[in-house]
């Protein structure tokens, strides 16, 4: 797939992307335990005290780099959406279109491959940045949709986090499921049915 | 809560099911990387060697533990569905309430506390005994409703597998979505809307 990392003419202007750019190749080259703030600053070409300006640690660095990468991801599908379609089928296809954006997604992928126990925290302990920000997204829509009346009533707030809480394993274990009897394409047909049987009014 | 390990007279019948017991009560006590053969032999009264001869490691102890475990939490929300009520009724009532009880069940809990990496397998890798066990049972759950009319056309793998892969996110990350503003209680909510609006005809 398209590497989502250059989004748009600003999203590398700033040094400090240039060094994300860094740590995110180094990622993909040999893995999240074995990228160090040296290697990054080696590859970026500025010295060690350059990055450890900006982040005191890998975790930190990580962090940044996991919230531009999804914030990107949900960037690109949302810019994707039709303006014109009803509040309900825009929200559908952005929550399906992130879904599958982040399953294909190169450095999503090469953590699940690698390093997956960074991705427990989000799971079991606490939201990250990426999922409050999507949540805030998806409860905006949820509202806009419940004043057009194409959306149900309802606790914005619980409607948004059970969509994520459903979203979850279609990005996290869909290919756990695929096999002879069943496709990815039908897994992500379910989804979309789920989603839009669950939103209608 | 209750322990679900005694679900009925017939369960620690055998050696095998004290043995796992044991292994149980280890693994409540310090957690699954300080269990070894040798204490779960010490805890349940036998030999190292009856222990190995049942299991040639704590991995394999291990998914047989789980696997029983689970089995018991389906099998306890099963027994307490109405009988009478639709299919759909009684397949929604079975996933929120097996939903529930995993999340509370003090296995599941304990491993989620001090070992969550076990988990990362079935979430990632494959899927476990106990997911295939739970989708067999959703699957003909989805078919008997297509016969009787209660539950929607299409491919039953596919809708059973979409079932289990929305309600995983129930069970690992509904507790880092409670706060202020969404209770748990709301989310379970979310849930059995979501899928008796996806299951409906």
């Amino acid at each position: 797939m398209t590497s989502l990392r250059h989004n748009g003419p600003d999203q590398t202007d700033s040094p400090r992307d240039g060094y994300l750019d860094a740590a995110r190749d180094c990622i993909l080259d040999v893995g999240w335990r074995r990228t160090t703030l040296t290697e990054v600053a080696r590859r970026a070409g500025v010295s060690r005290m350059t990055i450890y300006r900006t982040w005191a640690d890998m975790p930190t660095l990580l962090g940044d780099l996991m919230t531009r990468e999804w914030a990107g991801v949900v960037a690109a599908t949302v810019a994707g959406e039709d303006p014109a379609a009803p509040t309900l089928d825009r929200l559908v296809a952005d929550v399906v279109g992130t879904v599958r954006a982040l399953r294909e997604n190169e450095l999503f992928v090469r953590i699940v491959e690698l390093d997956p126990e960074l991705l427990l925290p989000y799971l079991l302990s606490r939201r990250g940045r990426s999922q409050d920000a999507i949540l805030a997204l998806t409860e905006g829509q949820v509202r806009e949709g419940q004043v057009d009346g194409t959306i149900r009533a309802g606790n914005p707030v619980a409607i948004a986090r059970g969509l994520l809480l459903a979203a979850h394993g279609f990005v996290l274990s869909a290919h756990t499921m695929v096999d002879d009897h069943v496709s990815e394409d039908e897994l992500d047909a379910e989804l979309t049915v789920l989603l839009s049987r669950t939103l209608t009014p």
